[in-house]
């Protein structure tokens, strides 16, 4: 092992990172937005330039790992490493900043570490593949490899995408073979990873609502996701009175507005204990202008950082949904969708991140992250904190998603630091 | 002109017409119910039966008007003469009753006077054609024509049907020419109609709930149609508070729910005065589990028998739409989808209906008709009134929908005594 660095590390900046990011804007979006979703030609565009970037600023190579996740590794003074990343696919037409920006201020950490010479452990920057699932539907797919909680063969085998395309195929394309993705997790176990960190854009409005250009991520919200049937009577609109009705569609109305109350209900008064309560789909059948609804499927999509308010929270829509469907004399049925446990991050690392954000930022505004981020994958196995910046406005995978200048340096700035500070305390304790 | 009978006419009887009812269902339905629909092969079978059916009861010829509905006129005294009749198509998968009731009691009507001599007025039997508008969405279309209307250029030239088969060519395949269906308002007016009656399956639960065999008709309701959209801001459900929301499908719920309030409030207390109100089309955009919506079209359906208390119902939706939107942070616009006028009908006809509704089920029980009927077009033009067989159960447009027999007896020779009592009234005003 080489001995570790002399030189202090330069202060942090955000400059190159800035230019760095317009520049892949640039490659790979279009009047529409960014365009690298995963598996495909625009995303390898985004991974050239990576390459490239690396191997020019830093003379490293890039690494392919069994699941398609691309490393880059800056060799410390001990094996023990600290992981960081995020990235490169976008959703079709999404913004120029979620995942990218995360790989990005990591091209820019390790620029700053290799500059002061031997880092005091090893350094490694991680392109995760197919966060978004934007094609296949499947998201965190790289990081769940890594973090062995991917079941390739029974989540992954059968997907096709829109144009017949099979994963599989999609894969090999690549240079990715589904049987050996499972790999992907002794290669991240072999690199004696003893930390994960990552940057990301918010990717809703929180931030900004409170004024803060960064916040220091608790963890990532658990996730009881449902759909919901209720079931009375398709009958002609005109020829029945509204009181011998069974409208399946005011049922789920109902049960739409009462899951908003109880959202309200459980949310604390800070962002910090926020929790979320959202009907996104709604089918109503048989959904003529003529007919009263016989048949609604409409789906619930609970979040929460503690799980025991997210279970409440869960019986709290099951009683409202009873309620709804006996006030119009319909029935209802429950079919699960997704359970993801709540991943609340390292209490260590929060404090790390706190530090840092203050310094940058004036304060430390804390908040839980209700989308799912490859950190989640990361907090199940190694000890894990995020850093977002602020979005505004406050939207999500639309090429109007962005982080004003101002904030986007203090945000970089604020990571760069967690990470040194991170560095610092896995060399203390390795 | 020939002189009028001198014989009495027989007591009315349903015997017949129950089956004649049971031949016709037996000869144009599946196991998924009747399967006549306008312009096709089933339907063109069902009056080829019709045909053959009044050849030999009647040894009278069927007629096509220009718009294809059939007539069968049986010359009575006087060339003034009571139309009646309805419609031999049906829905896809419909009831065994809807529409061709009113036909086969018809014919029934026709042997019974006919066997009496030569009629005080003249009596014409008539099958709509295309009541249903199941396979080119425009309803009423015969009866339309009939009416003088429908601009077949600017209503149906444009029509194609699901397997891309264009409307004038499936008239064509029957023998009736799109520039030419006008002409069907003078081939009625050349008959000097003095009075519509027509006998229909109610279509909703109203006189079951009342526990009425048959029921007097006072009207079809006027119909209010709009596509409401409420718009507000997609963003993702794990990453937007609920506060800071503009949930447009939340906004919708509120407007549904507060709709069906208006159709309450608005209605009185007997069936008599009641009046509906419906959304039975919900779409809501971006429609993913984790999206909250950005935009919902949803459709209000609101329909009366009195003008003044639509309108006033129309207004209170609006209200509720702008205090639905401004809750949730939305816009909300509104756009005509249809206006049809209440059509009540004749006075005089009403009691005579009333007496034979009375005569042979102990009552008359009034309601409006909230499903639009031929009788509307009719209304339009000469006097009109309607006899409601009892729903039981009360749904519409499947094979599931009936009469209890008994029901049905008394039903038909309500409508059989009506006629009578029509013809009589006509012939002493004529």
């Amino acid at each position: 092992m080489p001995t570790a660095r002399t030189k202090k590390l330069t202060p942090p900046t955000s400059k190159r990172v800035i230019a760095d990011l317009r520049e892949l804007a640039k490659r790979t979006s279009n009047e529409r937005g960014a365009q690298r979703v995963a598996w495909g030609p625009v995303w390898r565009e985004a991974r050239a330039w990576f390459t490239e970037k690396v191997r020019a600023d830093l003379d490293l190579p890039v690494e392919l790992d069994p699941a398609g996740n691309a490393w880059v590794s800056l060799k410390g003074a001990s094996k023990d490493s600290v992981v960081f990343g995020s990235h490169l696919d976008s959703v079709p037409s999404g913004g120029w900043l979620d995942g990218v920006l995360g790989v990005v201020a990591g091209i820019e950490a390790l620029r700053r570490h290799k500059a002061a010479g031997t880092p005091p452990v090893t350094l490694h920057l991680v392109d995760w593949a197919d966060e978004e699932g934007a094609r296949y539907g499947r998201s965190l797919t790289g990081s769940a490899a890594s973090a062995g909680t991917l079941d390739a063969e029974k989540e992954l085998a059968h997907l096709v995408d829109r144009s017949g395309v099979k994963l599989p195929d999609a894969l090999r394309e690549n240079g990715i073979e589904l049987a050996r993705m499972h790999e992907a997790h002794a290669y991240l176990k072999a690199r004696d990873p003893k930390a994960y960190l990552e940057l990301h854009i918010e990717q809703g409005p929180v931030l900004e609502s409170i004024k803060k250009p960064a916040g220091v991520v608790l963890g990532t919200m658990g996730v009881l996701r449902h759909m919901v049937r209720f079931k009375g009577q398709a009958v002609h609109a005109g020829a029945t009175p509204i009181p011998l009705r069974q409208d399946a569609f005011l049922a789920a109305a109902e049960f739409a507005l009462a899951c908003r109350d109880v959202g309200l209900a459980f949310s604390g008064k800070t962002p910090k204990t926020r929790v979320v309560a959202t009907c996104g789909v709604v089918k109503v059948e048989p959904g003529f202008v003529t007919a009263v609804s016989g048949t609604t499927d409409i789906s619930l999509d609970l979040r929460a950082l503690d799980a025991k308010v997210l279970a409440k929270m869960q019986k709290a829509a099951e009683k409202a949904a009873k309620v709804a469907a006996k006030k119009n004399r319909c029935t209802v049925e429950w079919s699960p969708l997704l359970a993801i446990e709540p991943r609340p991050f390292d209490p260590t690392l929060l404090g790390f991140c706190a530090d840092a954000v203050k310094e940058f930022t004036g304060s430390a505004p804390e908040l839980p992250s209700g989308p799912l981020h490859d950190a989640a994958e990361m907090a199940g196995i190694m000890p894990t904190v995020m850093v977002f910046a602020q979005s505004s406005p406050g939207i999500s995978h639309t090429r109007l998603e962005d982080t004003p200048i101002p904030h986007l340096d203090r945000s970089v700035k604020a990571f760069l630091r967690l990470l040194e500070r991170t560095v610092e305390h896995v060399a203390s304790t390795s």
